[in-house]
C-alpha cells in the first residue's frame, strides 16, 4: 500500500499535526491524483473537532480537493496522466437506488461514502480527506477542470462551498427575472453570490456587517442589505423568490421568511450544532412560502458547475496557506477572519 | 339597514351570546344569504378568545356558511333567488394586486377581509360572520352548491376546512402513485383523508389515537400510523412524497420530516399559539426536504374542491348543534370530542 504524507488528528481535542496514512493501489477503475490545493470547509473543523458526534479517529480532512492525475486503472476512460483532477465532498455511493440512477448521489439511500470520514451519512470503513499529498479515487466520483492552471487554488473550493451553493440556486431556478437573496457573506455565501450573479438572477446579500457592503458588490451583489436594520429589510419585504441561507450559526429566520414573496423558497445549507430559534408557522402559511434544505450535489451536476464557473471565470476568493499553518487558520475561520476561503498549499506537505 | 338574529361575544373572556346586528342593503353586485348552517371552525375560537391578539368586538365569528339566496342585485350574474350558496373565510380581496389576479385572493397583496373580523390580515371595518339569520356579500366571493339539500350540514364545513386541505394537497401533487400523509384525525385531518383518498393517493393517517385507526380506515385512509410507536414510523421512514399537517398544537415536527422521502414537502395548516419546538435542520438537508405553509386557498378553487366534492359524495363528518350549544361546543371542541366538525342549525336561531 502506498505511503502517503498528511495531516491528522487523533481525537476531538487534538490539533491537527503530521500523519502517514495508506492509500490503496489504483484499482482498475481508479484514478490516483496528487493532490495540488486542497480547501478548508467549515465542515473539516466540525469533523475533526466531533461537534456532530460522528467522527472516527485518526480523522484526515478535506473534501475540496484539486490536484495532477497521476496515475489511472485500465478501465478508465475519462482520464489520463497529467489531467487536472478535482475530488469532492463523496468518493462512492450504493450506485443502484434511486437517488444514484437519477445522478444525485449526495441523497444515495444507502449513505454514500464521505470523501473523509466515510461512514458520515452511512456506513463502511473511514476514509481519509484531501489534506494529503495523494489519493486514490473511482474515476465516477473523479471531476475534470477545465480552468488555466494557475488558478488552480481558487478552483479547489468550488468542489464543497461551490456545488453547495449552485445546485440550490439551479434547483430553485435562479436566473433572469428572479430575485434571489444570500444570507452570510462566507466560504459558502461569496460563492452564493458570484454564482447567482453569473445565472443572471438580481441578487441581493444579506449580511450582519456594514464592513461587507462593497465586497458584496464587487463579489456581484446588486444590493447589499445590513439584515440588522429593520428599515433596509422593511423595504425587501415579501418580494423575494429564493434565498440561500448559508448562515450555519443558529439565528432568527422569521426575517429572512418574511423577505420571500408567494411561494417563495428560503433553503438552508448550513448545519447549526444547535437548532435555529423556531420559525414563526404564520410566516409559512400567509403566503404559501417553504423553508428546504440542500446537500452539496451529485456528481453530474458538480461537473456542471465546475465547467460553468471555468466558463464564467469564477473561482473562490481564497488566502493560501501552508499544511503546518491549518490549526491557527480553523481559530481564524471560526472568526470570519478570512476572504473567503483558505486553500492549503499541497507542496508544503513535502 | 336590515337586522339580523347572530351570536356574538363582547369580549376575549365572555361567552358566545344572542345579539342584533345590522348587515347592509343588497348592493347591485351583492348576494344576501339566509343562512342555513354554519361550521365551527377552531379559527372562531381563536378569535371569539383574542388568542391571535387581533381581536375586534363585539365578534360574531363563523366561515363555513351555507344557505339559500333570498336576494340579489340587479348586477348580479351567477346566482338566483332559491339557489344553494356558501361563502367561505374571505368576503372581499383587493382585486388588483398579482394574486389576487391569479384567483388567490387568500394571499392578496394588500390584505383580504375575513368573513368575520375582517381586518385581520388587513385593513378596513369590522365584518360579523356566519353565527347569524343571514349575510349579504359582493358575488365574486360567493360560491355555488352543487350537493343535494339534505346534505347541506354536511357541506358547510367544506368552505374553511375543505379547502384548507384540498388547496395543498392539490398544489403540492396528491393523485396516483403518490404517498401522502395526514398528520392528525381532527376538522381538517378528516377532511384531508378523504380528499386525498379521492384524489387518488395513497393515504396514511398518522395519529396519537389507537382509537380513531378504525374510523381513519372508513374515512379513506389505506394505512393508519402510531405516530407515537417508533416501529410503525420506523417502517415508513423516508417514504412519503408529502404530508398534510393538521395539528395546530406545538409539536415535534421532526419525526414527521424523516417520513418525507428525496423532495418531499411536508405543509403546515394549522398555526400554534406558541411555535412548535424547532425542526432539525439536518432533517431537511439530507433529503432536500420542504416544510411549508398553505392558507385557506381562492374562490376559483374553492368553487373547484366544492365542485370535486359534490361530484365524489364528499362531505364533512358533522354533529348538528343549535346554536345556543356553542359554548358547550367550543369546550368540547378543546378536547377533542367531535366527529368530526360541529354544525350550528340556524333555524334554531329564530
Amino acid at each position: 500500500m502506498p505511503t502517503t504524507k498528511a495531516y491528522a488528528t487523533p481525537s476531538a481535542s487534538s490539533p491537527l499535526a503530521p500523519f502517514e496514512i495508506d492509500r490503496r493501489h489504483p484499482g482498475r477503475e481508479d484514478v490516483q491524483i496528487e493532490i495540488l490545493y486542497c480547501g478548508v470547509c467549515h465542515s473539516d473543523l466540525h469533523t475533526a473537532r466531533n461537534e456532530w458526534k460522528n467522527t472516527i479517529y485518526p480523522c484526515v480532512p478535506g473534501h475540496e480537493i484539486v490536484g495532477r492525475v497521476i496515475a489511472v486503472g485500465d478501465r478508465v476512460q475519462k482520464f489520463r496522466v497529467g489531467d487536472l483532477a478535482g475530488v469532492g465532498c463523496m468518493v462512492d455511493s450504493c450506485g443502484h437506488c434511486h437517488p444514484c440512477h437519477e445522478g444525485e448521489e449526495q441523497y444515495c439511500e444507502n449513505g454514500f461514502t464521505g470523501t473523509y470520514n466515510g461512514p458520515m451519512f452511512g456506513g463502511g470503513e473511514n476514509t481519509f480527506g484531501g489534506y494529503a499529498q495523494s489519493i486514490v479515487v473511482k474515476e465516477a466520483f473523479v471531476l475534470h477542470i477545465q480552468h488555466d492552471e494557475k488558478d488552480l487554488a481558487s478552483v479547489a473550493p468550488l468542489l464543497c462551498a461551490g456545488i453547495t451553493t449552485y445546485s440550490p440556486l439551479r434547483h430553485w431556478g435562479a436566473g433572469p427575472g428572479k430575485k434571489v437573496g444570500v444570507v452570510g457573506l462566507g466560504g459558502l455565501g461569496h460563492m452564493g453570490v458570484k454564482l447567482a450573479h453569473a445565472m443572471g438572477a438580481h441578487v441581493v446579500l444579506f449580511t450582519t456587517s456594514p464592513s461587507k457592503v462593497e465586497d458584496g458588490k464587487r463579489l456581484g451583489a446588486d444590493e447589499v442589505v445590513i439584515s440588522r436594520d429593520p428599515r433596509q429589510m422593511a423595504a425587501h419585504a415579501n418580494s423575494f423568490d429564493f434565498i440561500l441561507n448559508t448562515v450555519a450559526a443558529p439565528h432568527d429566520l422569521d426575517v429572512f421568511l418574511q423577505m420571500l414573496k408567494l411561494d417563495g423558497t428560503m433553503t438552508l445549507v448550513g448545519a447549526p450544532a444547535e437548532p435555529h430559534p423556531s420559525p414563526e408557522v404564520f410566516n409559512l402559511i400567509l403566503k404559501r412560502r417553504q423553508l428546504a434544505g440542500s446537500l452539496i450535489g451529485g456528481i453530474r451536476e458538480t461537473q456542471e458547475m465546475l465547467d460553468f464557473c471555468a466558463e464564467h471565470g469564477i473561482g473562490s476568493d481564497v488566502e493560501v496557506i501552508p499544511m503546518n499553518y491549518i490549526n491557527t487558520a480553523y481559530e481564524r475561520m471560526l472568526k470570519s477572519d478570512v476572504k473567503y476561503r483558505f486553500v492549503i498549499d499541497m507542496a508544503s506537505l513535502q
